[in-house]
């Protein structure tokens, strides 16, 4: 198996997007290897050690994808027997040409905390998780979306990637038996009715998802499921709740069509 | 200022990671808009409008940096007014000739959710709420890894990313006057001490981020913030326990650092 390393001296995370991008294309299996804060010399060198054995342990020169800010330390990156992609390197000519301007690189630039300036993704999270599941506290004022739905129906970590990813503060409220009975909203959801949003999800993957974790319960019973997903998807059609079905989506699919449907910012730059 | 353009027929976040890492080389403003799931002709060709638009309106033209699998809406993209940067393009051939073997592009690839295989993140999520703040279910014989540190120094947030991002099963715990006291470890965590990894923080920023949640409260008080610290360092010390200070890092840094540090394995392919 061929191996690819992503090597940075920050967290090799923007190294590990670009080159899982990249060999996503194909149909082939790789040993994924990333190693982050590569700052100095003597750590480059044990990294382009580590590199050169594993390129005489399979026989395959491993792909290298980096991002390095300090010079020193990619040169010696550089001269190892992978074969190197930095991709970065090939853009920053013609944008430089673009603005008229010349790039001045600094470490830990992409994906550190910017500078004076508080991590508001932490608030968001300390929002989303005060806001979890219906509870006592209810700060829906200052939510900018509310999550709704059904129990297990990807509310709680979409909340909390939305807060991670994207500063982007969202409350989430569970439907239960007796929402459903009148088929209304309650009233403390229907003054926020602009910022909900809602979920739903396939009735047999919600029984798979429940019975994991209440086998055999009337909670987790096929029919339950299948009456509350009928019920809620009524309720978002005859209130008009935009809504989504998250059987088939990853929790960012899921977070990208809300940030895209509902117009909201990413607050990430 | 200039406007940069993040679009795919996915969820854009590999154009966002890419673009955001190329322009932050630049000491420069820029406006950010993303545009994930334009998987038509129709939407592929209203985005050009707006391309098009903010290139009359600001002058300038819009950076459009893009991953597109559709060659139909991507040619679309490609004739507007625009510059485009399409930075997996330059890097296919040189990948094909390596491996032998063509790409293969489909839709959705990288941040979607593997086929037949569930979400494994979704349960490390579980498994970081379960196991949140010293909560009552402890089930530290599951946990990849055990954060402690006082009340505020980074632990929550620091568990759900590690969960989202690389689906690692973080528990956490929060150390109290009663742990610090004897400057003991308690036994149920001493029982997994492999397990822990410790976190600190500058006194003076403790005491701001405690003082934003109960201004002028014990808990918030400077003295108490810097006898805290002092007394988990020196226990951290006592135990040899692995410990980081978190005071400038951004989350993504912590993370990245207790992978690094701990040698645990991302899950994230």
């Amino acid at each position: 198996m061929r191996a690819a390393f992503y090597i940075s001296d920050g967290t090799a995370i923007t190294s590990e997007v670009f080159g899982h991008a990249l060999l996503s294309l194909f149909p082939l299996e790789f040993e994924h290897i990333t190693i982050p804060f590569v700052e100095t010399i003597e750590k480059a060198e044990e990294v382009k050690k580590q590199i050169n054995l594993t390129y005489k342990r399979t026989g395959e020169k491993p792909f290298v994808f980096h991002t390095f800010v300090i010079p020193e330390t990619r040169e010696v990156i550089d001269s190892c027997d992978g074969i190197i992609y930095n991709f970065l390197e090939h853009f920053i000519a013609p944008v430089e040409a673009q603005l008229g301007v010349q790039a001045k690189p600094k470490a830990h630039r992409t994906h550190s905390i910017h500078e004076n300036s508080y991590d508001f993704r932490i608030d968001a999270v300390n929002f989303a998780l005060a806001n979890d599941d219906g509870s006592k506290v209810t700060d829906y004022e200052h939510a900018d979306v509310i999550l709704v739905g059904v129990s297990r129906s990807g509310k709680t970590p979409t909340s909390l990637y939305l807060a991670l990813q994207y500063g982007v503060k969202a409350a989430n409220y569970p439907f239960t038996d007796d929402d459903m009975d009148e088929l209304n909203l309650p009233p403390f959801l229907k003054k926020h009715k602009n910022k909900i949003f809602g979920l739903t999800i396939k009735p047999d993957r919600l029984h798979e998802i429940r019975d994991e974790r209440m086998a055999n319960s009337k909670y987790s019973s096929a029919r339950q499921c299948r009456m509350e997903i009928r019920e809620v998807e009524k309720l978002y059609k005859k209130e008009r709740i935009p809504f989504l079905n998250t059987t088939t989506l990853s929790v960012e699919e899921i977070s990208a069509k809300i940030l895209s449907e509902t117009g909201l910012q990413r607050y990430k730059y």
